[in-house]
């Protein structure tokens, strides 16, 4: 029996009432938890706050940290996932005005990598679903996610361990379910998301350790052309750390020192 | 106690594992019910088929044909909100190979419009939030309804009905939760939603009793200079029919004879 809470509580059913369900209407987050504790714990509640906070979901942080606590002590280790909702409501878009969230918090085992990917690298599938530019939402991590369902379901082929995401213009942004940083003339770039793409708890991390170790880091928008010319390619996310990126198409990266040091900046975060 | 029906049974819980919660992976239809009949129901089945073939949901129509017409019947008048998620699914975007689609039909009573929309014609809100431009979704009535929740969140003022929603571009789209159409020289004009929006059922069915009547209609890109300069304008949706636009901050329009006239149209499809 998988360990589910709703609003501090065991239980694993939900009101169909829920506008999470109706509207996709709330947050989620994907928090790493080794031996009862929670990884990046700041950094996801200041995300979920800053969500909260855009979506005018009337969220009190306070239960969610405590609530966390307890959960990842009787998880132990694996993944908690949180989702938020705005609870329920009638028929209508309008938010209730009396809303109230619903915590949803579901305990699953570590994700099962292969080592591979984090040592010698990973193969992009090139993703013919394109992000639609919306500031009102980006960087969010909504519970809108067809767009990442219809790019994840594009390859079946388990070379690719992930997949590459542009925006409508071309711009280069994320991976389906990780940000992505690449390395020009000894610098570190990510893409800006202001307009699209989920801002991971990882990626501000890596720029926040890349800052205290002299590493120059950028935030800027890319082009394909940029990425291929890149010097170095690599993923992040809350899970697996940093995967570097070897291959996409017919155009291939080495694994780069930049990349190295970055996986040894933050051995603390992620297992072996 | 509500009417709701989980995969044609009496329940109205559901497992927190289903997608329709996790990434809004699902469709939906808002559906009149009448004296136990369902009305356009091809057009709302044509719609939900259409939805799953573009969101590779692997959904049967004839059960679902079978469940509304059962729970009309049970209804009796009102509204029937049928969602069709995919189903559970373990962490992660990727569509189950094995995905069995969930149906959650919801009943509720008649929305209680004032007649007085129907019959002066209703203001209109014009809503500071833009719909992206997603063709992959366009369209659809899928669950990934966040942009929708922010324009109706927008206002609170009973009297504007209804919110107008242009796209990225500036382009004319339609209501929050509604369709719109306007008359310029004597034609019937509707935006096009190759791009965003949702293709109503009632706008489907105004286009061809339009046609059918001899009155010429055509789906075009529409910017907010030919919306002001139109003889007539009006919103559509299968709960209310149609209600004409009167005013939009401090632009204002009759009551045109083309709106009466396909008010009288659809009379066999909406409550007096």
């Amino acid at each position: 029996m998988a360990l589910v809470w709703i609003d501090g509580r065991p239980a694993d059913l939900l009101p169909v009432t829920d506008r999470g369900l109706a509207y996709g209407d709330g947050l989620f987050e994907t928090i790493a938890v080794r031996q009862g504790q929670i990884a990046l714990l700041e950094r996801h509640l200041q995300r979920l706050g800053e969500g909260a906070r855009r979506l005018l979901l009337p969220l009190d942080l306070a239960p969610v940290r405590a609530e966390l606590l307890a959960f990842a002590a009787e998880l132990g280790h694996g993944v908690a996932k949180l989702i938020v909702t705005r609870g329920d409501g009638q028929r209508g878009y309008a938010p209730p005005a009396a809303a109230r969230c619903r915590r949803i918090l579901s305990g699953t085992p570590p994700p099962a990598y292969p080592p591979a990917h984090r040592l010698h690298g990973v193969r992009l599938h090139p993703c013919a679903t394109r992000l639609a530019e919306q500031p009102l939402l980006a960087g969010l991590k909504h519970l809108n996610r067809l767009e990442q369902v219809l790019a994840r379901a594009e390859w079946q082929d388990p070379a690719c361990a992930e997949g590459l995401m542009l925006d409508r213009s071309g711009r280069v942004i994320e991976g389906v379910f990780s940000n992505l940083f690449l390395v020009a003339g000894g610098a570190l770039l990510t893409p800006s998301l202001e307009r699209c793409g989920v801002a991971g708890v990882m990626r501000a991390e890596i720029l926040a350790r890349a800052e205290l170790a002299g590493i120059p880091a950028r935030v800027v928008d890319i082009d394909r052309a940029q990425l291929l010319a890149a010097d170095e390619v690599f993923l992040c996310n809350s899970q697996f750390g940093i995967w570097p990126v070897v291959e996409l198409e017919d155009h291939v990266w080495p694994v780069g020192n930049l990349t190295r040091t970055l996986q040894g900046l933050l051995g603390d975060l992620v297992d072996g």
